[in-house]
């Protein structure tokens, strides 16, 4: 039988996963030029049309390319990653992972102590959850700012006590899509900073990253290395590469960190025993060749345009997204769950922002076919008329 | 700073990494050809020759290869494996995992409450520690049965009760070599089914299986499903196809197991919410077209020949091992520490017994070249001459 802790998690489950296979069901009933399928961070963007060649040429000249190394992974993967961050990080400041997902859970099992705790922002990537109770860790959240979506910044100093291990921002963010600007982690940096002066202890920031090239109009995603010592990145290339089956991506350590070379090693030990062991080591190779190559964001950027203008006229509240491949409206009714049950029945799948901790809200991952999305725009329109939404 | 755990580990750390990474430095010291790496078990048998050309089929024929699939595998991939390993089975019940480490961890979050207890046989890989306690489980440890290396069937009598929520078996066996009969599976899963009956729980096997393939003198490693219904399979191309740094392996759930489809669904859960989310993608596919090809042990079985004749010819006690890559003699002093350090001192790398709670005996990873086996020899006989050995 199954433990007491996993009977919640099957019953609880992932909304968005189970969306996602519901989305396929639909997609064999109606056809899938039929569904429009909004539930699911996959990137459509294929990834980049080198790949197969730089595969080949790898597999042509590493030699024991699929034999073991490090648990940190490959040294000159590891040292070009680390040369495109900061100039004062080397090889030694970043583990490669089984993606961001997998560098959470190692950073997590690396300095969580039970009921520790970790504090997040609402809206939130709802596995945050899972991954601090993995550790038996404490998640406190931090209600949303729907004005702007921004750190609650307030509500975050009384939350902080001696027992706060992590904080976790994600910018850009999943669902909101917008971006902490410098003055925002300036901010953030000098209240965890006050916070570690009065409690004596270390709080680490933790920054999960995987849409830090999925940025619009120039937008300038800040460094978060350059605000606060106690900083760990985590990054995945799932969604800058379109490699999020292939589970590929990295923890850097801040240089400035505190117990830096003590935190490393626990890294490299918890990436062993979680049962990752190291990286995938053919695609630890391949991002190497990609360090430094922008991510291809047209798609992303024609579809937010025009589900972004589309939205806005029906009548749809929304922060505008800078950054990620998501847009978190406010729902055309106050319960969210079954607004987005309803936008089902017009083939439309979204999550509702509950699933983020932000009732009356839905996220949207435009993340698909621009004809996905020119196909929907007719299904948005009649969801709005039904809640008798005038257009604008 | 590191969790208390945390750093109980990072101190301990793994003998064999540690000895990984000293082999390294000894070979950039020595010359490669001066170093006998006896220590880790990284296969040196090329993968097979076919795997590029069938890598780019993948990719040259296969839809949205890198992106996301269902947590538990590509269903083409999981049928196949189902398939080949009973006629019962179907897809469902297999999940594609990151390697068996990947799969043991998300079997133990699926069932484990915390300070439940699961039974391993002394000595055993000693990463089934960290595994049990990362779910915080209690590991229970029989104690070797030097004279054969089988399982201390009393002892295991007396060890199970009610908080018993598994046993794991490795066969073949690492670090003994040693393959379980029909005979030995059948006493273990009697034994089994009496407790099950007398506590009225559900006990669990864990077939740890990671050599199935690698066995020697025609030897039939036997099917554990046919033996015990509550069994989980947790395999590992990492051997077979000598693929260790891809991280590519599945869990198989017996059909005939208690509450089946609610355990698929937790590991389901917990492949996600560990942080694999799913086994790379790109290698599932891969090892789809390999269900069913023999692995290739020739180089195995020529270097265990030469080195358990020459072992044995120098007054070595060793249990003949029938499988695996691992011989695992009796050291020549009580002291098996103090004996692999001295063996480092003839360039010869071993790990000692006290890493599989086995004190007194060593493990000697043979998945290494032939000319390093044949160089090893004379090393191997001064090391026991120092011993004052005398040859038999």
């Amino acid at each position: 039988m199954i433990s007491e802790k996993m009977k919640e998690l099957v019953a609880g489950s992932s909304v968005i996963r189970a969306m996602f296979e519901e989305g396929r069901l639909m997609a064999k009933k109606y056809g899938a030029e039929n569904v429009y399928d909004f539930s699911l961070g996959n990137p459509n963007t294929p990834p980049p049309s080198t790949i197969t060649e730089n595969i080949l040429d790898i597999l042509s000249t590493e030699n024991s390319i699929h034999g073991y190394m490090n648990n940190s992974g490959h040294e000159s993967t590891r040292s070009a990653i680390a040369k495109s961050i900061g100039s004062d990080l080397t090889y030694n400041n970043i583990v490669m992972t089984v993606g961001a997902a997998g560098g959470l859970n190692v950073i997590l099992k690396t300095i969580l102590n039970p009921d520790e705790e970790v504090i997040v922002f609402a809206p939130f990537f709802s596995e945050y959850r899972h991954y601090v109770s993995n550790f038996n860790g404490k998640l406190i959240i931090i209600k949303p700012d729907t004005n702007s979506f921004m750190p609650n910044f307030a509500e975050l100093k009384q939350a902080i006590n001696k027992n706060t291990k992590a904080v976790i921002i994600n910018t850009p963010n999943n669902p909101t899509g917008v971006v902490y600007s410098k003055d925002t982690l300036t901010k953030l940096a000098t209240i965890l900073e006050q916070k570690q002066a009065e409690f004596n202890s270390s709080i680490y920031l933790i920054s999960d990253e995987p849409y830090r090239e999925i940025v619009y109009d120039n937008y300038e995603v800040p460094n978060v290395l350059d605000f606060y010592a106690n900083t760990f990145i985590a990054y995945s290339y799932s969604k800058s590469l379109s490699l999020p089956g292939e589970r590929i991506g990295y923890i850097c350590v801040s240089a400035k960190m505190n117990y830096a070379s003590e935190i490393l090693s626990g890294l490299n030990v918890a990436n062993r025993i979680l049962g990752f062991v190291n990286a995938p080591s053919l695609f630890q190779k391949l991002v190497e060749k990609y360090v430094g190559t922008p991510a291809e964001i047209m798609l992303y950027k024609n579809n937010r345009d025009i589900l972004y203008k589309h939205l806005v006229e029906l009548g749809f509240d929304i922060t505008y997204p800078a950054g990620a491949f998501y847009l978190f409206p406010k729902a055309l009714i106050e319960d969210d769950v079954q607004f987005c049950n309803k936008a089902k029945e017009f083939n439309i799948l979204l999550v509702p922002g509950s699933a983020f901790c932000c009732k009356g809200y839905f996220r949207l991952a435009y993340c698909v076919g621009e004809t996905t999305v020119k196909n929907s725009l007719d299904a948005f329109t009649k969801l709005a008329k039904y809640y008798n939404k005038p257009t604008r």
